[in-house]
């Protein structure tokens, strides 16, 4: 039993069962995810193009919030690096980077971002998302990380680069690549080639050290926490700072004090499409790392209230001062498998980070911002797949033809046009396949009742019956081509004074598709040919029933398209008579009284 | 057997055989056409807001150009009310009405439109139109009629109003009504009268005064002639035109020169969408009215060559100074009734209006513009159609949103509003539909093979297999949908240890739905539970053999339901032994082959 308490305070359902095993297992996750999540929340900020302390603000709030009002066990809110991108871009839309008006467009956007995720999950508006299908997604997230990589270059290697799209950056960046500050330069390329190995070698070598599995598991983990740590002493220690590499520099220590972000109609409207996006997006991504994770251990995730709870965390980041988060798949992962038992794991994170925030910012005086760099370019990198281009072609090129606009666009125009490009050739795409349907002229398997398509099958016609079989639902995309085909099929078979529609594939009929029909229906008739249906699904026959069709149709609605042409040509079923009398029949079977008398007066 | 000739010009498969009675019945019609066309043409152009003469210029090189490119027999071309409105709504955004830019943008609309029409037609693009749905359709025309009425009203009662929307005319002609003009709006008022009398009791009379069926019936047509004549002669005798009746004034006699439209990028880019609006409405009336005609002689109606026939016509319309035009539903019917055997008639037609065009147009100078309004508004009367509200509430809510919203947006906004909310909501509606597809739990119906959903049928169920039936395809909208109802059902049945999908209604599974299947089968795997398909449709199994998901799929994919369930548990199958052996087939039978041993290793 699920009470309203419990539905809308997941926290309620878990609190009472709280033990100490829990409490343990949901510790050691927090200060796993806690040392992982430091640098990154600082490196997002400086993605977004704001101060490093706007990173950790935006990772206490919003996981404390979405510990009490998530659904997933696992899942790690917080910054993210694709939201962090698009924050920027909708951001610099507004202001310049580095002003105030910036950092409160940042703000502004969470504070939306959640406002329209607790909307949508009130108003069980969460089928918003599936509008970006999985190949739009999937490319938008390998086009966006490799423009994230791309715009983090110039800051690895010491030289300024801008730019909102790909090309943008890559234009800024050629020219600029014979100003790289060697010391800024060597920082970033050393502290990749750290966190590349420390991926697959920092592990096995810790064991080989004679550290425990469980410890070389954790090591492997914090392997940015330490290239931060190494790049920081190295350059306080050489004195690079003052040799002109880029440096972090104050950051101001204590906890963000809640305040709300500018109330500005105007910037408002103009955020609002980036906003929509950004929470698309991440609710996306986040309900995708949920559901998977909560499968493992058989738990329910509600996406209805993920909505709520992802948008409570962004309003909680707006109130505290962040910019937009949500639940990031690499954190998640090592949070489950670090043994986090419930959401509290993620409010106990939040206190980590708010210990480095209260004690560790005099710290990162020294952090050499190259360093941020290479945590962003690696933790990207493996967003990418290309490999899924490959495998969508392989299925279907409609999706490919939508998965390439989406990447091809996002480099060119940005990610806003970008991601609504790629919607929108979804929509046309799908939209133009089932506007020519696979349709069916079919016949009789001698001696049997049933009929197959006469192109693929040795089938029985007769001259005065045409029957087709159309494999789509009739809607407006359609409609006229029904029309069309029946007109042609008409006009070539001039001794047809029968046409059968076999409807066993049309989930529904919409008001175009039965006004077609009902053309159907008289042109036929005024050339002197009658018009049946078969094999119609209960629901569409309910809704035909509430117009005129069946009372203005020709000919008859038969259950089975055997008797359809039966009850014309009886001579056919005497030959079948002795057949088996298997039923080709519809998952839903029309109503017997249906089939009966409904001839046209 | 139809050569390139015949293909790309239709005129050459009727020219041949053309004979004298086909002469005789192409003549009749193309009189009467010419005497309803001449007021229609002059109306339109005034409905525009052009000189009156480019009504009659639109109406006759298009109706040549069309009788040589045109596959209906019957469908008579030239101005008609919607298109004149949106001609009139497009060109005033891009100039002010009397000037020469206006007229410039008119007939600019009428290139673009023909350009677009050509381009479509030889692109086979002709799927475009299919966006509008019927209930879109329908209820922007019904909309466009009774704002281009309200439009007229100002006219008819000599009163000056303005506005692009219904509600902007209403704003300016409400508060001028007490500025109406007596004498204008007594003939405006008396041909009202004259013609909604006319239609119904005009043909009666005649026959009592003692005519031939076939002149009375002809009479009927010629009302506006009628009314335009008598409303002439009162102007000239009653000298009502020094007393402030506004009238048509000087009418530049003669053939009009050809010349090519204004050539301006900025102009063209700003009349793009509203001819895309143009040529798409246009065509889908006139393809509507020409399959109905042809259907009554089972003639062929080639919808691609229209595209390129009215293009053609839209072009031949802007070379000699014209406005868009396509094919009329009044004028066609009257044409085909009264005898047309061949497009000849619409080229015969056309010398009629050019005949009129070279001799009448100084009688044209005392024609008070009330008369025209009165034509203009009695014509579009008869496209209202309030009654389809109705009839498409009944039979289709979402179908009734896509109309209500185009009427209102159109009343509001204006006719390219109305119609882009239109194709918007119905697209939303569709795949808002198709995001919550109906699902229905399935359970044997005892003694037989036979599944059917457990809420409707007394069914035998098993603890262990779970078995749904998805009555839609498996596409984008409602992949994540899939996923939801997986991971919900299993957690609430925790003894279910196979989950089968049935799939007769699948038409298609495209790459997010393939994605989410995937997705559905790991997790279930990672519970313990066994994932299978049933009744999957050929071509859908076609295109999961290019993937993976088969390989990997921890259940099977089953011929029937019952086989499915069967080999799960064979005791069910020994139950049903001796029951009839009927098999619920899907429209299209798997291959034996898959259902064998794609075990998961």
């Amino acid at each position: 039993m699920i009470g309203p308490l419990r539905r809308w305070l997941p926290v309620a359902s878990w609190a009472r069962e709280y033990s100490r095993e829990t409490l343990a297992g949901d510790l050691v996750a927090a200060a796993i995810v806690s040392i992982m999540l430091i640098p990154q929340s600082l490196a997002y900020a400086l993605l977004v193009g704001l101060p490093p302390q706007v990173g950790l603000y935006a990772s206490m709030a919003p996981l404390v919030l979405y510990a009490i009002f998530g659904t997933s066990r696992a899942l790690a809110v917080g910054p993210v690096a694709v939201a962090s991108l698009m924050t920027a871009t909708a951001a610099a839309q507004v202001a310049t980077q580095g002003s105030p008006e910036y950092l409160g467009a940042a703000i502004a956007l969470a504070m939306l971002a959640g406002l329209l995720l607790v909307v949508m999950g009130a108003l069980r508006l969460g089928f918003l998302a599936n509008f970006l299908s999985h190949p739009v997604i999937s490319g938008f997230i390998t086009a966006a990380a490799v423009q994230i990589a791309a715009g983090q270059v110039g800051p690895l290697l010491g030289v300024k680069t801008h730019g909102e799209s790909l090309v943008a950056i890559l234009v800024s960046l050629v020219p600029a690549l014979d100003r790289t500050h060697v010391a800024t330069a060597t920082i970033g390329v050393a502290c990749i080639a750290f966190l590349l190995w420390a991926r697959r070698g920092l592990g096995p070598l810790m064991l080989r050290l004679g550290t425990s599995e469980r410890a070389a598991d954790v090591v492997e983990k914090v392997g940015p926490a330490i290239a931060i740590a190494a790049a920081t002493a190295a350059v306080w220690a050489l004195g690079l700072g003052a040799r002109g590499v880029p440096i972090v520099g104050e950051v101001p220590s204590g906890l963000p004090t809640p305040a709300l972000p500018p109330f500005d109609a105007t910037l408002w409207t103009k955020l609002a499409v980036p906003a929509l996006l950004i929470c698309i997006v991440g609710y996306v991504e986040s309900i995708s790392v949920a559901l998977t994770l909560a499968a493992k251990r058989r738990q329910r995730v509600d996406p209805d209230q993920e909505l709520i709870a992802l948008g409570v965390a962004d309003i909680g980041s707006a109130v505290s001062g962040g910019f937009p988060v949500t639940g990031a798949l690499s954190r998640s992962v090592v949070s489950f498998d670090a043994g986090a038992q419930t959401p509290a794991a993620g409010a106990f994170t939040a206190v980590g980070v708010g210990l480095a925030t209260l004690f560790l910012t005099p710290l990162l005086f020294h952090l050499p911002k190259a360093a941020l760099a290479a945590i962003i370019i690696v933790a990207v990198l493996s967003l990418v797949d290309f490999g899924a281009l490959r495998r969508t072609y392989a299925y279907s090129r409609a999706d490919f033809a939508a998965m390439v606009g989406t990447i091809l666009v996002t480099w060119a125009g940005g990610v806003e046009a970008g991601l609504l490009a790629g919607v929108a050739v979804s929509i046309f795409l799908h939209l133009y396949a089932t506007s020519r349907p696979h349709v069916a002229v079919v016949g009789q398997i001698p001696g049997t009742t049933h009929f197959r398509n006469v192109a693929r099958h040795a089938v029985v016609t007769d001259p005065e019956i045409l029957s087709l079989r159309v494999d789509e639902s009739l809607y407006f995309p359609n409609a006229r081509f029904l029309e069309d085909l029946v007109n042609d099929a008409v006009a070539a078979n001039p001794a047809v004074r029968h046409v059968i529609l076999e409807c066993p594939a049309v989930n529904t009929i919409d008001a175009s598709a039965l006004e077609s029909l009902e053309a159907i229906n008289h042109r036929l008739a005024d050339g002197g040919i009658a018009f049946h249906l078969s094999e119609v699904k209960g629901p569409v026959m309910d809704r035909l029933k509430r117009s005129h069709f069946l009372q203005e149709l020709s000919g008859r609605v038969h259950l089975s398209h055997f008797d359809a042409v039966a009850s014309i040509k009886p001579d056919l079923a005497r030959r079948t008579r002795n057949a088996p009398r298997g039923r080709v029949a519809g998952s839903s079977p029309v109503p017997n009284r249906v089939g009966s008398t409904q001839r046209r007066s």
